[in-house]
């Protein structure tokens, strides 16, 4: 029998890719979709390109889910009770969003601005990249999984933090992402006209997946680093590549950094060390992560390339990842390795 | 045990999807991997994006091919040989060319402008596109998959046609492609400093796929229309669209146009009749086709709007199909059905 | 001394436009910039891409303008009470929109479902296609000035109907535009995520522009063609592709075709017939457009392809070469010849 | 009379927009064009959205060039020698290419791997950044135009470098590209299926402009420092973002920045420092650069971002803005000021 499945927030981009994947998963089946503004849809109405047009979307009901686990897709800060009642119901939860994600009230409070309604709760969720904290994942009843950049820029430093070759100086994280990631909403800055052939930067200095970045690191290693994080907004519909610019202890030198990045990434499935630098596209609809170190002798600095598709291993791919281990089986089911081209 | 499955043309866009549809069919695999100029490289080299990266691209040798049924993503005029070699070893052809699908000699000359060199086998091809000519597919061992401009035109025009509905006058499909139509070559009117942010239109009155849909639309009605086919490059990667516009007998009304199309696709489970005008993107990485036709009672023609992706139902997915029919396996096996927005 | 210019509707793309060429015009002057929702905001918050960033937009009062002509660019319907205000105050008005195109209260009803508030207006606006009614707007108070697609169509297709070439049948405009061409509102259909590696048909059998089509043919031939129009979204900025199917009048041939079109553009600076099939890019930025017609011998028929600039000789452009015009300047006066590629 | 202009290498991305600007130039005209394997051939069959389409490309002779001044916008290597034979007979160079750029033998030879042919030139042809380096631009008779990136990373952080504010640590510039900074040629990584929705770095550590933003540096400070430069290339056609990460002196403050800024950049008619983050649609089309300094505090950096169309404030543009200078004339002549949107 099949685990069953909610998704709540079924009608945004995250929404739509979770229910591809359920849908196409040996051991999973949806048996309840809810949705905010579109609820009372039917699913052809918000995702015609997915099959089983006729289901109806719900209103996010927690009390009103039929389900063994449930996937939250909504939007900062909606999700801390609907999840608290989901648990208290018995639910497993995947929180897609960032209210579980900090691992002190301290810390939410300060990426944040105000206080989080659940403080005990921090802490305790376990943060969802299996490749870094698997070990915590596997029979988890609850999981933040984490944003699209984080997810980018940890797998692509975090094996030199765990190998204590950070240095002193600041790790810059600079992220180019596909318009997917500012969600489906209908704004002025979001058309076609305000996006089509220009980039921009956003959230300089400011953009909140920055804390998530520093804590991430400081969970893998002894020291937290100081981290800088500017992402882009480029022309296209998925795709995420961070450069991270990583300063290095005394002495490390290329060879030790390409063991450390082999041996990190020596059994994950779904990450992947390359020899070339690698383009978003090819991994565009996939789960995986590509990732490319280089070492700079003259500035004794790491610059490491990363790509993952932020809708898939950024988001819905690597929720149902992390499901996967919270439900004992296997890390890779459902999950798509091949990608599309052109 | 699987099916022994060969792919010669491997390196383009068609032979990237087979290779990809094949890995993830459950009753078939690939055993064989040609190429022409790729000839020596590994699959990752020619498609990062795929899995089994480390699989060798062979030389496009038809004596060397250990298959049961082999699929030709060939250029224009190299499919002949080949085919009728691997046909006389036991292997069965689906050729994704244009080598063998006119219906006899006279026509071939017509539309290419030299002889064929088996001019024997034409009309000896089924023509694959299984919701219009599905039974001479069933245990064939050759199929000649259509043109990708040719099977969204016909999809969109043969439920007329076969109906009887068709009046005088010209039927004329207006059609957009994205590039990868165009194939995978370096040419300067294929790079994106030529393709981003404009349209054109090729091949006005001459392009080879008119005498084909004229062809397709003869063989299910009792009078060979004539067409009008006017091809259009568009700024996307993939999908295609058809724009019909069908002169009608005399009485034709909406009612009966309605029904014509319900019944022509009431049980194919890859094209679908819809009530909305479909974008291309709902049906982008599946093997299907929407088709939304109108009536037009001050001039009494129905235009009729159908939308493929033209490496999937247009190309490799099609061939697919075919296979599965010629081998005797569920129509739909290992065809997607759900595609990906955004 | 410049002539003073006012454009009410300045915030959206045609009114950027507008702005633009005004402000490079050698003979004009910007002296009135209104908006509505934007009322209040400075220029450089709607257009930061144009100069005097620092200008102010006054909401659409037609009775604070001080200028001597003024262009309205607003929504369908409410150009008339602006229009009539202004004429009244003796400025001179180009009307972008659809409020005064058609030449009869009949026709306006039967195109816009409702009764003019000025009926005695129609047929007094020229339509302001300086190459076809060049006559009309030299020194007229008040120019129509056409639809985008309706520009393209009728410069393509005008030709064979003043020759009284067209022959029975029904006249088939399939165009594709660019998504400027929806304007710049923040609608779910119009976000990068929707439109981007997608096309769509839409209003077809039922889009505002094919009466002014008809219309247009009608007034430069005997006997009013009946058409069918499609329009087609295709994810660029700019530019419209018109692809037109005329049925010609018995004993047409190709080198009468080729007169009729010479002899047409033969002294008219921004519309040129072409001997290779035209690229929108290679006229986006100019108010130029350019037409290659083809003829059908097998069903005698011409097949003629036109692109402009929806923005420009589709709307700003085309209605600065009106105002030059009306005012007695040189028609070419500030308007772009050279385009931008890549 | 005009100033004669002659282009060689007419056929390229520059080439073109070197035209396009010389023809809408008050006081300049273009009397010679020069191309290599494009010889022979019309302007409209290269450039077919320019005017004058039937001028003749001639080859890249510089002993035929009848001009005043020589545009070369050659590859890599191939204008050292045409320069000589220019400044030999009296024609003034601008050169778009590297060969000059670099201020000694010793450089070059670091920079490109080979000796100079002509090393006593280096250190003798002013770098054309007007902003940073006009003194040396006016009334010379040879310059060397920068690279593009070079000029938006320079742009960002030379009024800091200027004002003694940089400290210790390694200064990082992260760029995005759109693909034509990868020229026009036909390269099998360069057609619209590699770079569609996708993005990529290349040059990771390697990139030829890495040692020219160094230099150029050096060139306004007391201390050179040490760059590390990635470029990226996104989905679009025109538009280069560079983010730069600079260490800070000691004591450094936001105050002290905007006031470095402003101060630089009061009086620059193409160099403006904003407010908001600029997106690179708000210049392409024009020769201006927006500049937007950030400090951060947590780090003591500031992270600069700067836009430029790079085929004109990065090339073209920037060219015909040190003739200019060099000719005595205003520097804001035949320079467009306002862009294009959408």
């Amino acid at each position: 029998m099949k685990t069953r499945i909610a998704i709540l927030g079924a009608s945004g981009y995250a929404g739509g890719e979770l229910i591809r994947l359920v849908d196409d998963h040996p051991d999973l089946e949806v048996t309840f979709l809810g949705a905010h503004t579109k609820a009372g849809a039917k699913l052809s109405e918000v995702h015609p390109h997915l099959t089983g047009g006729d289901r109806d979307l719900q209103p996010n009901n927690p009390d009103a889910v039929n389900a063994d686990l449930a996937f939250l897709a909504l939007p900062h800060g909606a999700s801390a009770d609907p999840a608290m009642r989901l648990l208290g119901n018995g639910v497993k939860v995947v929180d897609l969003g960032s209210d579980f994600r900090m691992d002190s009230p301290a810390r939410y409070e300060a990426a944040y601005g105000s206080p989080h309604s659940f403080p005990e709760e921090l802490g305790k969720w376990p943060y969802g990249i299996p490749e870094l904290f698997g070990d915590q994942l596997v029979g988890a009843d609850r999981v933040a999984a984490p944003g699209c950049y984080p997810t980018s820029a940890l797998l692509a430093t975090a094996p030199l933090q765990r190998a204590g070759l950070i240095g002193d100086g600041t790790v810059i994280v600079d992220s180019m992402s596909g318009a997917s990631g500012a969600g489906r909403a209908a704004k002025e800055n979001l058309t076609f006209g305000a996006i089509d052939e220009g980039v921009s930067a956003y959230g300089v200095l400011t953009h909140r997946h920055r804390p998530e970045i520093e804590q991430g690191l400081g969970a893998v290693g002894d020291v937290e680093p100081t981290v800088i994080f500017t992402p882009h907004l480029v022309p296209m519909q998925r795709g995420i590549m961070s450069t991270c610019y990583v300063p290095l202890a005394d002495g490390t030198d290329a060879g030790t950094i390409g063991e450390v990045y082999e041996s990190a990434y020596a059994k994950t499935p779904f990450v992947t060390v390359v020899d070339q630098l690698p383009i978003t596209r090819w991994i565009v609809g996939t789960n995986r992560a590509l990732v490319k170190p280089h070492f700079d002798q003259r500035t004794n600095t790491a610059v490491v390339v990363s790509v993952i598709d932020n809708l898939l291993k950024g988001a819905a791919g690597q929720a149902v990842q992390c499901a996967n281990l919270m439900l004992g089986l296997e890390e890779t089911a459902g999950l798509p390795m091949a990608g599309w081209m052109p």
